[in-house]
């Protein structure tokens, strides 16, 4: 951690669509050189370009590497390096001194699972060091290195995480992330018309709108901001003053919130696991956690019989490994697992939604109104959620979004971007 | 360096046209799988898969950077590393161990301009450590670390120094560079019809082939496999038995030589500089040297007016830099600097050369009967070098390698692969 503060620092992050095409990086060398020459400091973190991504996994599928495996990282890396090397030489054509460095150059430690790598500490010594000398520091995002020298990446999204590490290490109190969308929505634009766009959204209600299935940011970056300090702009790469603000919210401006729910956030890679077997709940719980795999809308019920229903969300493409995870607990109490992978997460979020409880019941009269059948809710201060079948899910979303009236207290309803 | 020598462990080299597509990939992996499976430690090297360096090149080149550039060597070296991660993940798909390290990761520690780095020396810690637990190690080449902690490329036909030096510090006897042509000729084989494969070739007569322009193996991948008495087989990606050995040959196998020519090596990437000032010959060849430009068939003549004349020959891709460094010599000599692209450089390549003078009157005369003028004659004990205009080029490599009865010595002529 640097001793002071870098007011004169910014964090800068673009992801790999507004990268694609060399017009496109040349337009961010130019937004880059305007700061720069405005005086600023500037960490660029980014993305691989364009689709290298699914292109490199595609060509790792194809050698039966599917995901998690130091090999594939190490593909996976070359991606975002490249990305990085790209918008160096674009910002020297224009006269910016530049230096990209990859995440094992830019200090960015890490440690677990290949494809699933926590950042632990960015040594910012290179960092600074180069910012010191004039340069425009270009970093890969999404990857890091780990106690064996090897090359680990973060998952999907993970170059927030990357943008958010950064400006946390430095002390920078805002970073900035430009994406393919103008900011954050009531809803997705995509799926109701009258999605509004979020000037400013509160950095928990932002970790479950992520959490929950809003793709704008990944959740573990806003995780990691809440938990440093740092505020984050998330916005176009065409608009950079705009976009969406997330950040701790002091009470009073809680206050003057004139409703409790924000925003409807939809997730269809969902799958409803439900388990039930004679064991301990810590049993099942322990195996759950040693998958290390995410879960949501847990629910256990111990029956009388000495027999335990759980039920729980996840991912759709991880029913697989719960399976494997669970087996040998199925096997033991000769129980069963089902698992239905026709339904979709439907979620508000907001804040005190228990302090009102009238929230949960609006939301689930308002969805069997339309004839969409809600089951297995769960909800806390700022999440109310439920399972939906998934043929109804982009319905369900405008039923809420509508009987939250999140439209209809502001004019300016933004369309899909 | 290892303590002893690791006589069951192997290093080889894939060019990039072995690797370029995926059945490639495969056929190379299974190769690789057979020897493992036989109970070798493999060591292996890999360049940048088909086009995927001259890509990255067209790229940067459209940002304004052709070479010699840090962001340049971030760029290019994902190609070897993408590349090592792709074998290795094919080698797992076989059920063979593997583990895919970038240079640095491996301990390439090398020093130098960007684009023209030199090895400094291979910690093989971590590759030991590998082959000792049973996997296959498969390296990006043409990369290496330096004391920054950048990564810094070695240039063109770098992945044949990587494996070269890998050998030597692991003290292994033979190094392997398997390729898209069947060995070393007498004459690059795509021009003549006749030229004949050569089983083995000394590693003097080898480095002269390729500083004079043969393509078959980066000189200094032979320079260092001399110094280190590493023997090279240079093979045929699909016929890894076959092909050239070049080592040191003893004084007997010598004298057993029918003749002292043994192969005619051309090389159109070639201008001739010709150079009059009044000036120290010593200043000019300190600005060469300066310039770090590879320079060959260097002629200094001292005029008895103070007026000195250079006559040299450069890469004809550099020609803009050697005027670049010469330029303030030039200037402060009131001299003129003359650069002649159309010429190309026709060498005979043997042993004992200046011991038979009869050898340069004899290719001098040759050429002059096919009505091909020669120019610019210097002459070592393994080299004859001449310039002759570039349109004369292909036509004068086959009036030598008649003229020295190069195809009649044995019958089994090789055609063009």
């Amino acid at each position: 951690m640097t001793a002071r503060s870098h007011m004169d620092t910014v964090v800068v992050k673009y992801g790999g669509s507004s990268l694609a095409g060399l017009d496109q990086i040349r337009a961010v060398a130019r937004q880059v050189a305007g700061r720069h020459r405005a005086g600023q400091r500037i960490v660029v973190v980014v993305s691989a370009r364009g689709d290298t991504t699914d292109d490199l996994l595609g060509l790792a599928a194809q050698l039966g590497v599917t995901g998690g495996d130091r090999e594939l990282d190490q593909l996976l890396a070359t991606g975002e390096t490249a990305s990085a090397a790209t918008l160096s030489m674009a910002l020297q054509q224009l006269d910016v001194p530049a230096v990209s460095l990859t995440g094992p150059q830019c200090g960015i430690l890490g440690t677990g699972k290949h494809g699933a790598a926590i950042i632990v500490a960015v040594d910012t010594e290179r960092v600074s060091a180069v910012l010191q000398s004039g340069h425009v520091v270009v970093t890969a995002g999404f990857q890091c290195i780990n106690a064996n020298g090897d090359t680990v990446t973060l998952g999907r999204g993970g170059s927030d995480t990357t943008a958010v590490a950064i400006a946390a290490e430095l002390r920078v109190p805002l970073c900035e992330i430009y994406t393919d969308v103008l900011g954050v929505y009531t809803a997705d634009p995509r799926i109701v018309g009258g999605a509004r766009l979020l000037p400013s959204v509160d950095i928990g209600v932002m970790s479950e709108m992520s959490f929950a299935g809003a793709k704008v940011m990944h959740s573990r970056a806003v995780e990691l901001a809440a938990m440093y300090g740092v505020r984050i702009r998330v916005a176009h790469a065409s608009k950079p003053g705009g976009g969406t603000v997330i950040g701790s919210q002091n009470g009073e401006e809680m206050l003057e919130a004139s409703t409790a729910v924000m925003a409807v956030v939809h997730d269809p890679d969902v799958a409803r696991v439900t388990l039930r077997v004679r064991a301990q709940p810590l049993d099942v719980l322990q195996a759950l956690a040693r998958s290390s795999l995410p879960v949501d809308m847990a629910d256990l019920r111990e029956g009388s019989d000495g027999e335990s229903a759980f039920q729980m969300t996840v991912r759709r493409s991880d029913t697989g490994a719960v399976r494997e995870s669970l087996r040998e607990t199925v096997d033991r109490g000769r129980g069963t697992l089902d698992v239905d992978a026709s339904v979709g997460k439907l979620s508000v979020i907001g804040t005190g939604l228990l302090s009102r409880p009238e929230y949960a019941a609006r939301m689930v009269s308002a969805l069997a109104t339309a004839d969409i059948p809600a089951r297995s809710i769960t909800s806390s201060q700022s999440r109310i959620s439920v399972t939906v079948p998934d043929s109804e899910l982009v319905r369900a979303v405008g039923v809420l979004h509508d009987e939250f009236g999140l439209e209809s207290t502001v004019g300016d309803t933004v369309n899909q971007v």
